[in-house]
């Protein structure tokens, strides 16, 4: 039997792609092979990678050439982390970060190594609960760029709107809640996501960015970790990760056929206000993060002792209700609902979660 | 029909493991789904990338546990050319490098723009049709490290040993001939290979590395791009391109049960032989590599004309013999004859070549 699976990430896929990509294993596209097998500079390929990033530009609403440049990497969100403030900061123009979690703390760590980076708003002294009101946090017009993570996959916290940089150029790791809702995508100047979430499987990290961010050439950076020789080299500098490429252009069709983003969204808000409204229902359970700030993504909550969370996690995995652990370094219990995850998988845990209360009552 | 797939990487994979693939895609080891959906940080994960560093150690004849730390990255070599000067030289201690062919000169390129990088040999001159001689070559014993390409796929010239390195560290890039033949690979200090040709998919990167070369700190590297982060972090810093590197464990899987390395060897012996025999019966066909030097994972030849080797490719490309064009940085023809290539590919190959030599006479 097929699990409810609550996991961060990597996690669910949706069913119906898994079960295209299983039918044509063995002849990708009438191939008569694996797309596997193919030659990343084939036409054949070419087709597959072209048709992936014109969905993901309709579906994040970015118009199609200049200047968005998107590109296909390796290395995850943590490869950005370090390649962000290489090719765009110095140490006399830094890199500030909006610190809303761990994410957003390893982020910013990596500038800090390159002496690169500092903090515009740092979240640690409220553990992390809550998104910052704009008079809290603050960015100078000078800064390089201003980095936020839109949403916070360990405490369970999603910035509600993108913030407003004004002049300063935005840069947002969205690894955790990309395509998951409408939002004004062209106002980033650089967004970047893990595939592993709502995109597709591990291995494939997506870059999208205003190519006048790379007007300064950087001396002495190499060339694999420079944005502008990837752009320069159409955005296939060397092997893609074929497979995975093919697989989120497949889960893109995926979101396209289901209605777009519009209707991904109103099932997202659905789900999480699904199972929010269960964790307020009688105090048993308890959400940890701030209500202004709760992630539609990943929803956080506690249960009165940890003893009793350990027994709701041995309960739902007995019911097939996995990768319901929260974080180690929060503790507690934490539900992923990404964009695969079915409406009945969240039916399942509000149901278990009642049964369990009254089992406890 | 599947097709003779003479790709140079990413390439033919056995199709035993993709059949496997394609049954338990659902439901991969018992779990009821698929292990793109897994968490990497689980137990499930943590058989499959176990089982898959162990194969590789027992292929690559390196005993468990220290020294050897077995590192499954993202980033294809092309990363490694930038990471491996980033973490072991500096200005004052610079890689040397053999330059046998274009990924070996890209190698040094990476190095050279960290300011960190010269040749010990550069083959440029002679058109990198041959490996060098050992008083051909030259690195100081103070060198960083020896930087080798053991096989070189644009040129199809292949190391007939591995260097002797004296006191250097020798680094390996073994991207396209790891594990086709027997090597004292213990002698190596560092070495690595993109996964697309023998190993699995495109998408992950092996590296294996002698602890002892990381025992300075480098200051102002970032994590991501630093091994004692990646040692530190017991090989899993950040998510792992877990579907690849699952894939990659089914075909070293498949490598043992067909035999192990010498009977893998042996056939890739066989097959460049034959091949090489059809290339040298009667001049119709000219091996562009000298013949001390010849690699047996990728065959270069040419025919009289360029006119020629297009009708050529045209016909091979009719009968389903595909990925034979040189690359286009050296022309002519090219056949690529990796482990999971079939003896039955070359025998076609060879056949079709007589059929067209008669055609033409």
């Amino acid at each position: 039997m097929r699990p409810h699976n609550f996991n961060a990430g990597p996690s669910v896929l949706p069913l119906p792609v898994l079960e295209e990509v299983q039918r044509s294993l063995l002849d990708t596209n009438g191939s008569g092979h694996c797309i596997m097998e193919w030659s990343h500079r084939s036409p054949e390929y070419d087709a597959v990678r072209f048709d992936a990033e014109q969905r993901l530009r309709r579906l994040l609403g970015l118009p199609s050439g200049d200047p968005w440049k998107v590109l296909f990497l390796q290395g995850g969100a943590s490869l950005q982390f370090a390649m962000i403030p290489m090719n765009l900061a110095t140490r006399d123009r830094q890199g500030h970060y909006l610190v809303t979690g761990v994410w957003a703390k390893k982020a910013l760590e990596e500038a800090e190594r390159l002496g690169a980076g500092r903090a515009a708003y740092h979240g640690k002294t409220s553990g992390f609960t809550r998104i910052p009101e704009a008079h809290e946090w603050r960015a100078d017009a000078s800064a390089a760029y201003l980095h936020v993570t839109t949403n916070n996959t360990i405490y369970g916290t999603q910035w509600p709107a993108l913030p407003d940089s004004a002049s300063i150029p935005l840069v947002a790791d969205m690894s955790s809640d990309i395509l998951s809702r409408s939002l004004p995508h062209d106002r980033c100047a650089l967004l970047y996501a893990g595939a592993q979430k709502n995109l597709g499987p591990a291995g494939l990290t997506v870059v999208v960015l205003r190519q006048d961010l790379l007007a300064r050439k950087v001396e002495g950076l190499p060339a694999i970790l420079d944005y502008r020789a990837h752009v320069e080299a159409d955005g296939i500098l060397n092997t893609h990760p074929t497979f995975a490429v093919y697989l989120m252009g497949r889960v893109l069709k995926w979101m396209e056929d289901e209605g777009g983003l519009s209707v991904i969204a109103k099932r997202n808000q659905e789900k999480a206000a699904m199972l929010y409204a269960e964790i307020d229902r009688t105090g048993f359970y308890r959400g940890t993060a701030d209500p202004a700030s709760r992630s539609i993504m990943n929803v956080c909550f506690r249960l009165a002792s940890e003893d009793l969370e350990k027994r709701f996690l041995e309960h739902a995995e007995a019911l097939r209700l996995v990768g319901l652990k929260g974080h180690r370094s929060a503790g507690g219990i934490r539900a992923s609902l990404y964009n695969a995850l079915p409406s009945a998988s969240v039916e399942a845990l509000v149901a278990f979660m009642r049964d369990f209360e009254r089992g406890c009552g």
